[in-house]
């Protein structure tokens, strides 16, 4: 039987473990997976578009294990009442081609989404940064907010959406966890003075929510929204300013920030800045910038994670168990026949 | 919820359809969509190759949906009591990017690979055939011969395979089905005068299962056991004397019989023989050779005729079902434990 993870299971595991230690034990396993960045094949992923939106397969494998996400992106699918980006996942063993794990990866990619920023931050923001400024309070906020919690001990967070009820919904889902919570007027009220500013936006165009005004040395730029071509969340400039670090560089200078650079900007990679080989921050008034877009190494890493946390369990007859592998027909028409007529 | 289609309920389709008719139901299916071949996008298929064996991700898609399977292929596995080859698939809604179809694919590839060859068998083969040869006895044969016999009102069958045991199988799967069965002591015998010829072997090699004596002027040849680069079934000069249908060009080229000849052997495609562009036969005395590798337009095709036969049924929470699309970690951490605790 293939191990199944649906929804229900996602959102059960999550108030089991409460979503604080999930996230410090995502970020735990990110960052043992990008510290062994080489033993992974990089393949390129799969889009299909189509005039509402794309369909991804990304996939990544290590020497032992496979594994795939599908994706989509449709932005006018909340008009329906269905989600912008919805996924689920496939985690195999190389050595049969089985898959051993089917997950939903809707909530578990903004748990490791969440679960990579904080992680990068805590190689890249000032030491002991307590306030962290979320612009963008959609699906992804909470998560961001719980995952800085968890993993740098974040305590004060600033709120600004453009959508005053987007900004009322995360305060009312954070309110009791432990953290001191403003809503912002404004950008630039919100990220005044904060040690880490995350933007999480949706706008489907080149946008400037944040500017090289409003950003004050030492501060640590998050920018989790502009994840494809054409999409972008910071002015050029305050990008040209920055330290800046992605996942992987060839995907990063086609969808993140940096494809506002040149081909040559110079980036870090994240593997490079937790292992020691570069830093992620070279002096306390450095502006630093982590150009995330999102990359099927962390997708790997978060099925392995909750398949080894969420144990045994439900599973799907996705592949038939067969007694002759040469007997597919049989099994088919007699034997799996005859289990069924069993079962009913 | 994304409908579900797993072995059981696979195995317990066929059965309630019959064999022959689900057959028959998916050359007609083939059919139409090859007939609609230009409205495809043919994307390559994305391979990850280990030691023992690859994982594969193969796609198609028309103006409405959007298929994938994923399929293994490890040769090694049956030591274990595993499947050669195994495979899932899934079917998508492009316009939102959701899921609508997760089903099995192991048996489901064994009756579109059938029912693949006998709709190019009936555009080739001689009018009137009765007689199969079917060379290779193991998983994919009994699909074959109802196949044949479902599409083209083949009567006759004549195993032979280097393994008894397996030839034993499939006359046993086979008798009692309206076929007249014969099980011959060799290639030649079994080959002998009949009207077509499939090689579904499994050597992992360059193999010359069938050679230019073996073979009468008319004899209509259905190669489906060379699939991959370095396996083929056919001698060179067979291929060459032979006028050649293929499913994709560019994909037989790298993995079919004709991976033997030059870059500009003449070939046709499938689509172009169903639509009536092309022959599938110039004279009765022709040999014709349908050089099959499988192709994703046939797995997209199989899983629109499977999810319409099936209708409603069983569904998965891959995807969660939201109130507010913005409100991810609500759904998660409030309704959708509440559900839990209601369903609990």
């Amino acid at each position: 039987m293939t191990r199944y993870i649906g929804s229900d299971e996602m959102a059960a595991l999550i108030r089991r473990e409460g979503p604080e230690a999930l996230l410090a034990r995502l970020a735990a396993s990110l960052r043992a997976d990008f510290a062994r960045w080489e033993s992974f094949s990089l393949e390129s992923r799969l889009a299909s578009h189509a005039p509402q939106g794309v369909i991804e397969l990304m996939p990544a494998a290590d020497g032992d294990s496979f594994a795939f996400k599908y994706v989509n992106g449709h932005p006018g699918n909340t008009r329906a009442g269905k989600l912008t980006v919805a996924a689920f996942g496939v985690l195999a063993e190389r050595a049969t081609g089985y898959p051993v794990l089917l997950s939903e990866m809707t909530v578990l990619t903004a748990l490791r989404t969440a679960a990579t920023s904080a992680l990068a931050a805590s190689a890249m923001a000032r030491p002991g940064s307590r306030t962290l400024a979320l612009i963008g309070t959609g699906a992804q906020a909470e998560f961001q907010a719980l995952a800085f919690k968890a993993v740098l001990g974040i305590a004060e967070i600033r709120l600004y959406d453009v959508d005053p009820r987007a900004m009322a919904k995360a305060w009312a889902n954070l309110e009791g966890r432990g953290l001191s919570i403003t809503c912002a007027g404004s950008v630039a009220e919100a990220v005044a003075g904060a040690d880490i500013v995350t933007t999480a936006t949706a706008d489907k165009a080149r946008a400037t929510i944040l500017t090289p005004d409003l950003i004050a040395p030492g501060q640590h730029l998050n920018a989790i929204g502009g994840d494809c071509p054409g999409k972008t969340e910071l002015h050029a400039d305050l990008v040209r300013a920055a330290r800046t670090v992605v996942e992987y560089a060839p995907q990063t200078r086609i969808e993140g920030e940096i494809q506002q650079m040149p081909a040559d900007f110079p980036v870090t990679e994240l593997w490079q800045v937790l292992t020691g080989r570069a830093p992620g921050r070279a002096s306390p008034q450095e502006i630093t910038l982590f150009d995330s877009v999102g990359f099927a190494l962390e997708d790997f890493s978060a099925l392995r994670c909750i398949r080894d946390l969420a144990g045994p369990g439900p599973g799907l007859d996705l592949i038939p168990e067969v007694d002759d592998p040469k007997d597919l027909f049989g099994h088919v028409l007699a034997r799996g026949a005859a289990r069924l007529e069993r079962a009913a």
